[in-house]
């Protein structure tokens, strides 16, 4: 089949086998995909990736143990963890340490005619949610996970206007939580403007404070910038790392006692909902689209600097 | 009066003017203070501070708005703190912004005949409590404050076999924590050995996960060492810092979804409660004693590389 592979390098291949549909797995057919900044950084080599990149999708389901799914759009965690372990049993499986993860880590992605995982993590669409905006379900769900580490109430500043850092203030704003956005870009501020969140250019930042920031730039800048700017006690939810390791003085955390906090995957049923209640459209940040057969081209497309959302079509 | 000042470098003084005491604060008379590595970094520059040096102290009160206190032993919380703001209010005024802080920032400290602190700071010692023991309550309720951190039940390794990652692993054993110290020094780790602190040499770590971890080293390896070292969802509580920025690698606080917090000062009255109850001994840590005649070289002692705590007694 038709698909995008990485081997040192991504390539786009027709010798793609299809994959094999393990029991209480669920094959489905590529109708949308999205490129996500870390398959970039996987087609340079992070964690030394083999096999079928991308993991922002929604299919079509072809084949499954239960024959009522067929035919249902998904879209699915990522994570495919092996459903037995402490973190499995009690939390999400999301830090497994058995778990494959689609098109990251041991298992074949998205960018193909067709992709299997189990079917403990697919989420239906509904009808009302149309592909464009289901196709952004995954990363929605790391955005809203920004909200369980933010206290009811608390405003919120977001560092960064890429795509993750637009989509986190969308999705921030579509809760309800005040916003701000801060970033270099007087057209992508726009964006998160006209969704009712408050923008604001890195230079006319002065002295200002704040009581939660998200460190969304992915620059060498962001994590000094965010905790320089953060009250005592403040916090500080990290969602976007740099490649190497920075220059960073840890002063700060210690002196004014701030919380930093990872964030990665969330919940893709908190995303569906939010889509399909209306309270967020992210489609302002779709750029372009490419057919599968032109996914090298997707990739290379997204690559460009400050590139929105990169959007593959199935075949 | 007799004071070790710090003004580009500190230096032993008989001028110091004896402080005024200004309504609501009290005068003590210095019985035995100890030395800080905070000491030595302001005396190196650190903050800009002039002034006398010294936090760490147990004192008795020689003048006071209220009689009855007149004679009492008294430690002291650093912050002198505003008393109105929300931070003062709310919390414990340890982020107030118009607080002075005791031999750091806007006030004279303890390495002196006198010094004058806020009444509402202070805290009296028991009878029970000897002042070897008595003078370690400002570091003992920083080491008391990672408690705020963990949650009950957890066992907490502590990296670093200086003074303060020395104290924080008996505070931990003494609150009944399962804890492990790891270190570069056995004879240090033995003094934790003996309160029944699980120790480790660095060496001996390998690939060791933990749940949580207090960063106490002081070193630039500290800070990626703990994070490596951390399960996911894993707490990090930073306590000690280095001087300027070091290279940091912030991809496993997001990938392991890490909580990082940064923790400060404590309170003192939980320290003295533990010195009273004999849940901790911390006098295995004095390594010298100098009169504030010699306070310079109290100082020197200090500072000398792997040194544990050096006390200066009052006159």
């Amino acid at each position: 089949m038709l698909a995008l592979s990485n081997d040192g390098g991504p390539h786009l291949t027709r010798d793609q086998p299809r994959p094999e549909r393990p029991p209480g797995e669920v094959r489905l057919r590529l109708r949308l995909a999205g490129v996500c900044d870390t398959d970039l950084q996987l087609a340079r080599g992070y964690m030394g990736f083999s096999g079928v990149l991308g993991h922002e999708l929604v299919g079509s389901v072809v084949e499954a143990d239960d024959p009522a799914l067929l035919g249902r759009r998904m879209v699915t965690d990522i994570n495919a963890a092996c459903g037995e372990c402490d973190d499995c049993r009690e939390r999400d499986g999301h830090h497994c340490e058995r778990r494959t993860v689609l098109g990251i880590l041991g298992r074949d992605g998205a960018f193909a005619e067709e992709l299997v995982m189990p079917s403990r993590c697919l989420v239906p669409v509904p009808d009302s949610v149309p592909d464009d905006h289901a196709v952004f379900a995954e990363p929605l769900a790391a955005a809203l996970h920004v909200l369980d580490e933010v206290e009811a109430g608390a405003p919120v500043t977001v560092l960064g206007d890429g795509k993750l850092g637009l989509l986190i203030a969308l999705a921030l704003a579509g809760a309800g939580v005040a916003t701000t956005l801060v970033g270099h870009h007087r057209d992508k501020l726009a964006i998160a403007a006209r969704a009712g969140v408050t923008t604001l250019l890195e230079a006319e930042l002065g002295a200002r404070r704040a009581q939660v920031v998200v460190e969304a730039t992915g620059s060498p800048g962001g994590l000094s910038l965010a905790t320089r700017m953060l009250v005592p006690r403040g916090t500080l939810i990290l969602k976007t790392t740099v490649a190497d390791a920075v220059p960073f003085d840890a002063a700060p955390i210690v002196v004014n006692e701030l919380r930093v906090v990872g964030s990665r995957c969330g919940d893709l049923r908190r995303a569906i909902a939010a889509l399909a209640e209306g309270r967020i459209d992210p489609t302002p940040l779709i750029v372009a689209r490419y057919p599968l057969s032109r996914a090298d081209e997707a990739l290379a497309h997204a690559g460009r600097r400050g590139t929105l959302k990169v959007l593959v079509e199935g075949v």
